[in-house]
C-alpha cells in the first residue's frame, strides 16, 4: 500500500487548527469553498470543486488532537478505500499538523498529483490561520496546466 | 520502505528542465543557491544550505527523460540509502516532472517535512522556468517556524 505524507508547522493553537479541520465553514477556508456535511463521527462531508468531487465520513475526532476520515463514494476511483489523518501535536511556538492520506493501491501519477497538490493545501491551512487568508479551490495555487 | 512521491506539470521543454536537474547553476535556480559538482554519472553533488546540507551521486542519466542520483554521504541521517528521481513526460502543452525520493526507513514525521519541502522546490523549480524566477534556499517558501 502506498501512502502520502506532509507536515506544517503553524502559528496557532490546536483549538483553532482543529476547528479549520471539523467545520464546513473552517474546511472551505483552506481546501474548496464548496464543502457541506463536516459535523461529529458519522457524518459524511461532501468536497466539491466544480460541482463534482470526493466524499468522506468522519470514523475518528479527538478535541485539537486528531481527526480521521474515510473515503466515502466512488469518486475518484483511485481514492476508494482510502484513509485521511490529520495529527495536531504542540511543540514550543506552533502547532505542527502531521498528514497522512494512507491506503492507496499503488503509486501511481495520480497519487504522485495529489501529494504535491495535498502540500499546497496544507500550505493554504497554515496560510489561513497566520494571514486569514487561505486559498481554498478556485483561488488555489496550480501544479500543472490540465 | 517508504517513498515521496510528487508530480508537477511544467510549460517549458525536457530539455530546458533536464538542463534545471543536472547542472550547477540550474539546480541554483530553484533548490539551494549554494551547489557544486553536478555533472556526469559518478560525479558527486554538493547541496548546501547555510554550510551544510545531503551529497547525492549521480547514477543515472538519459537526457531530456531521467535524472538519478542516490545519497551519498552521512547527513542527513535518515537520508542514508535514499534515492531521488526525475522522470520527464511531455503531454500535450506541458512537461510532466515526476518525482520519487525512495527507500526510506520509516515514515517518520522527518520524512513528512522532507515530503511537503520537495512539494515546495518542484513548484520552485516550475516557477523558474515559467516566470524566469524560482525560490531556491534561502528564498524558499518556509512549511514551519523551526
Amino acid at each position: 500500500m502506498a501512502e502520502i505524507n506532509h507536515q506544517v508547522g503553524i502559528k496557532a493553537s490546536p483549538e483553532k487548527i482543529y476547528e479549520l479541520l471539523t467545520t464546513d465553514l473552517g474546511l472551505s477556508q483552506w481546501w474548496t469553498n464548496d464543502i457541506s456535511g463536516a459535523g461529529e463521527v458519522g457524518s459524511i462531508i461532501q468536497f466539491r470543486f466544480n460541482g463534482g468531487g470526493p466524499d468522506f465520513s468522519v470514523t475518528k475526532l479527538i478535541p485539537n488532537k486528531l481527526v480521521k476520515w474515510e473515503h466515502s463514494g466512488a469518486v475518484p476511483d483511485a481514492w476508494m478505500d482510502t484513509e485521511i489523518e490529520f495529527q495536531l501535536r504542540v511543540e514550543e511556538t506552533q502547532t505542527f499538523v502531521r498528514f497522512k492520506h494512507s491506503n492507496w493501491k499503488e503509486s501511481s501519477d495520480f497519487m504522485a498529483h495529489c501529494s504535491t497538490k495535498w502540500a499546497v493545501f496544507l500550505l493554504s491551512l497554515k496560510e489561513a490561520l497566520e494571514s486569514g487568508t487561505g486559498k481554498p479551490f478556485p483561488n488555489d495555487i496550480h501544479i500543472d496546466h490540465s
